[in-house]
């Protein structure tokens, strides 16, 4: 907490603004599943964010589907189901199963697991469930899974904060107390080439910074990316916004509504988004600032240092990004 | 998703094995939330990762409590609680209140939101609720709330990801489309001073070129941390072990537990946890290849470039670190 007053940016009645009650929710992380199940022989699939623990003895998960859901009767019918946690590299997925199509699984590599319910290629984890219960939850209904088995692979989780699609970064604080951790934090090296650690240490703090600046405009991440993308490429509809700037199509339909209310973006005649006279001013205001704060952060660095600077970072990305031996 | 074979890490029935079904349950991220209550004239407040939204209209969350929790009683008999959602910031309490303190509101400032419910600051949203039902959920007990009022605040959501405390970064494809974002994305920048940018490039592509090492090596952030930390502090608990890792308790103990059937990790005396000879011996080995392997990334940059490169990222940082003026 910073030493500003503690003041809500916004509150009230949940009843009476559905939006902001999705943006407080939102402040929840979760990471994102894909719920699977098979009813008289056909698949089905919905993607969520409402999975939970509930107990460890009897092994007992949880998670939400909405009533008005296309694949409602499936779940409801079905013997069981299985959650698909997804890898951060299955973004894709995850909007082709919260989206209305209609052959989910054509194309999509699986395995069966018990009853047949397809369990998802790349998942970080399966997590497969007999139904045990199902529970009233207003316009959802609350499905219990007794997990019968799990199994857990490789790679970092998708998550969604805030209505965007990120992944976990070690906590800013780690790095002074485990510097020496040999994890993605800055691993501890001679004092003459710690040009890793200072880069990894270089890189939190501007970010931090940033941040900060980008906070005390009052600017959302989400309404900053909206207006970047809308400027460089006028006339997308909201899935297309959705997809370019890593926000949930939800989250992005309902920023765009907001920025419209505002006269900064405005539906053109097919009912594509696009800047106003307005947004556009607004989104160049904002590179300036960005501009103006790069420039100062830099002050102090001669044009020699600067550039043996940047050849040297570029030497590291390219070895970094080389197809890595193992 | 990687080329290797897409293979479980492991597998198995969750009764057989409560630790791998932990693990398993920790793939899916999460928020970090304290409810508090007031019952009887008393305050009450656990620390809990099943925090899930259930309902828009009406609108609806829930969470889950231990029966087992010296709370539970008091969560049972109350007409309602608040869901406090952390920020980064918050660590410590999140522990303090999964504590078994007995005074846990002793010096935590709050305010007193509906029914007299302590509402915490600092955190990122607080949702009030009345008590809507509560469901049998095996050695829990599922509460469904009806909320009443949510604010949200500035500031990052902690997360909670395998294990351990985390906070949200950008997806790393995020940069590539939306360069120009205005977001602690590199900002776009004239080219003859685009450190900032290549900065945030080269750490993206050392983060993730580590991490895949250690995954090559089979090795889980959680225990090369611990490894580390033991090496350094030789005689911690596990509640030490866990606050210096930033790992949840639980987590720290199957790992440490895990570590002590490998004999790489012992308990002496007094209780503590220490490094045997075999766990040294695997922390020295990984250290001398995250060094191996750095040095291979700074090849082929010359002296004279990686020291004024240093020296720019130096006065960055320290830039960087300045009190913001704002």
């Amino acid at each position: 907490m910073n030493e500003r007053v503690y003041q809500p940016i916004e509150a009230g009645d949940p009843a009476d603004d559905l939006r902001m009650f999705r943006r407080c929710l939102g402040q929840f992380g979760t990471g994102v599943a894909i719920i699977t199940t098979r009813s008289d022989g056909q698949n089905a699939g919905v993607t969520v964010n409402s999975v939970a623990s509930v107990s460890l003895e009897p092994p007992l998960v949880l998670w939400s589907i909405s009533r008005q859901s296309r694949s409602f009767g499936a779940f409801q019918d079905a013997p069981g189901f299985a959650i698909n946690i997804l890898s951060k590299d299955q973004i894709e997925l995850s909007r082709h199963f919260s989206s209305s199509a209609v052959h989910k699984f054509t194309g999509v590599p699986s395995r069966n697991g018990h009853h047949d319910i397809p369990l998802l290629d790349g998942a970080v984890a399966h997590i497969e469930c007999s139904q045990e219960a199902a529970y009233d939850g207003g316009d959802h209904v609350i499905m219990i899974g007794r997990v019968s088995r799990v199994s857990r692979y490789s790679g970092d989780p998708l998550l969604f904060v805030q209505g965007r699609y990120v992944v976990a970064a070690d906590h800013p604080d780690v790095d002074a107390t485990t510097a020496a951790n040999g994890t993605s934090a800055p691993p501890q090296i001679a004092v003459d080439s710690a040009l890793i650690p200072l880069l990894f240490e270089a890189h939190y703090a501007l970010s931090a910074k940033f941040d900060e600046h980008r906070r005390a405009e009052g600017l959302s991440r989400t309404v900053a990316r909206i207006l970047a993308i809308l400027q460089d490429s006028p006339g997308l509809t909201a899935h297309e916004v959705a997809r370019k700037t890593y926000i949930g199509i939800r989250d992005a339909e309902d920023a765009l509504a907001e920025l419209c209310l505002k006269d900064q973006v405005v539906r053109v005649g097919n009912g594509d988004y696009t800047l106003t006279q307005a947004g556009r001013e607004r989104r160049e205001a904002i590179k300036r600032r960005w501009l103006d704060f790069q420039s100062e952060e830099m002050s102090g660095i001669s044009q020699g240092e600067l550039n043996a600077a940047s050849s040297a970072l570029s030497k590291l990305l390219a070895n970094a990004s080389c197809e890595s031996a193992l």
